[in-house]
């Protein structure tokens, strides 16, 4: 019998592991599913959330940390943590995001959970693309264009193509060498990307139904793209802004979309929508996935992605419950329910260990419970 | 050689482990040390930290979960969670605090230790009050004065006799059960507590030198003493106030005195200071520790102890640093170092276990990085 103050550590193994069951497809259907209900059905007096806070820095290079939480009332609350270091890959062979998210049971207090969550990030930063992506792009398959191939790229295009044909890809990437490895980097059954440069991504905009920008362009550099060759219902997935100074589109294109926020308050400040006025805004992701907002498509949308903690929470969830389904997970005691609550000391005691086994054993423990 | 992004765990055990090796009372002098030392010589340049942001509730019943995070500027961001439940040692025989610190490495971002804070939290909010006791009660041994009998009782009266003798203990409690197991849960070698009801604590005020608020009072119940019979010199630590709403000495006790916040805006929020204008506070702990402020031996002092992000950081570091030396903890991967960083679903390829395994053996690991 498990300390009812165990913590399960849920870790990539674990991921690999449910993936495997359930297969990486389905896992994503799942995950795409749980934010198209959820947050469809999202309910301010059930949910609260607050926005991202965090450490940035520029020493000893640029980076930040930061945690995004959100609790579903009388059940758990939920906190993930991210690192966010660009120079990670090109410096160390480290992903740019690292993340771990914790729950915590709101009963008790108790971590309950502690789970990797980097490729979750990526998995469910897909998967709100797509469920957008479906509501707002024209009916019919897309054809997709993708401004930065990095592991957000590769889960833009997986999650979009659980929910729309794509009839074909083109890719471009400030290093060359990132995008001529993306194709190896996707599911197998996806159109091969054609890489191009900028230029003449720029020059073929016309072509594409569906754009996701997914960069980690530095502060000040923006715009990565210039969309003003669209089509007239091209549908954007903004995905690299989320920082205050870092975007990724022209103004002029900001200005002639209908932009809608995954998180009013948090895209103000460092979304795409961080140049906007608040009465620029378009309807809210949930306001568009609630049906509350007017029809969209045929219009030049933008879905100012910055990640949303609710969405994390929803995807350690799923995580977890896979996990339990399949014993899998290790079970750590980094709180330990005491003998006598009073007594921070007890366990530094020589005896304690074996009193408290004896304690338990006997039945004598709730008698010992009472004292307090 | 363990993977550069693995977590080390430090459970109950391993604080444990550590203190038998250190021993309890120099752990103690250790973190006191720490605390004088760093908090005496803070550097707004140096550690940046953040008041504390959570959720709380009233669903199913009163409770909390916050973060309270530091960062040492280019070296380690700190965030422990806390849960506060004040029901669980009656309801459930779990501690009403219970709490976690996760380290993170400004360089990569990464998660590199996940510590107990629970019995840390109860250290350093002892180790606190006895650095300030020590530097603002009247010279000599102390009467020491404590009202709330639970854990945070134990550390305070220890962590108090490590700096000062104590030649007396009166303490009170709203639940006798609780004041009366106060002494076995001491150290062997501290004065046996007298128990008194709160009416004749209240009465025999004048015969105590310093006095310890510690309780759980509930919000708006206030106050739980009542100073007025002092002595001239007296010091009080308050550590119960933590919560709007939540405080525990008079009104009148309170504008008597000079009130030294640990942290200036939370205490402003939910010490005991919520109940004072901005300009009605004391000098800072900083500015007490640091020696800025000015000699306040002989007033009546008030240390405002919400709690510190700093000092759970400077216990949490004291913590790793002891059981690194000792070898002690878990090493896991909730994290792990890809052979591409741009790669999210490396990891669930069924081969990449073995191919990552013959890269790093062929010392071909860094070609493979090179296509990123």
């Amino acid at each position: 019998m498990s300390d009812p103050l165990s913590t399960l550590l849920l870790d990539v193994d674990d991921l690999r592991a449910v993936i495997a069951d359930v297969g990486l497809d389905s896992f994503m259907d799942e995950l795409i599913t749980e934010l198209r209900v959820e947050i469809g059905g999202f309910d301010e007096a059930r949910v609260e959330h607050q926005i991202r806070a965090g450490f940035n820095y520029e020493s000893a290079e640029h980076g930040l940390v930061e945690w995004m939480p959100t609790m579903v009332v009388g059940d758990v609350v939920s906190v993930k943590t991210v690192g966010y270091h660009p120079a990670n890959p090109t410096a160390r062979g480290l992903p740019s995001v690292l993340a771990t998210t914790a729950l915590y049971d709101t009963t008790t207090g108790s971590l309950t959970t502690m789970c990797e969550a980097t490729l979750l990030t990526a998995l469910r930063t897909g998967a709100a693309s797509a469920v957008l992506t479906n509501v707002l792009a024209s009916p019919g398959p897309v054809t997709l264009g993708v401004v930065g191939c990095g592991a957000q790229a590769v889960t833009q295009i997986h999650a979009i193509s659980r929910l729309r044909p794509i009839a074909s890809i083109i890719a471009t990437d400030i290093d060359n060498s990132v995008a001529t490895t993306l194709e190896a980097r996707l599911p197998e059954d996806i159109a091969s990307p054609e890489i191009v440069d900028i230029d003449e991504f720029n020059a073929r905009v016309g072509e594409l139904s569906v754009v996701c920008t997914c960069t980690s362009v530095p502060i000040g550099k923006d715009p990565v793209v210039d969309l003003s060759l669209r089509r007239q219902d091209l549908h954007v997935n903004a995905v690299g802004a989320d920082f205050p100074g870092k975007t990724e589109l022209t103004i002029e294109d900001l200005h002639a979309s209908v932009v809608i926020p995954d998180v009013v308050e948090q895209c103000l400040i460092e979304g795409e929508a961080q140049r906007l006025d608040r009465s620029e805004l378009g309807p809210s992701m949930v306001d568009v996935l609630s049906g509350a907002a007017p029809m969209l498509v045929g219009e030049f949308t933008v879905f100012d992605s910055t990640g949303w903690s609710f969405e994390d929470l929803l995807a350690a969830r799923l995580f977890r419950s896979h996990a339990v389904r399949l014993s899998l997970g290790t079970r750590v005691s980094l709180q330990r329910t005491p003998v006598d609550p009073y007594d921070p000391y007890e366990s530094l005691r020589p005896s304690s260990g074996e009193v408290i086994a004896e304690l338990r054993s006997s039945g004598d423990l709730a008698l010992v419970r009472d004292r307090a």
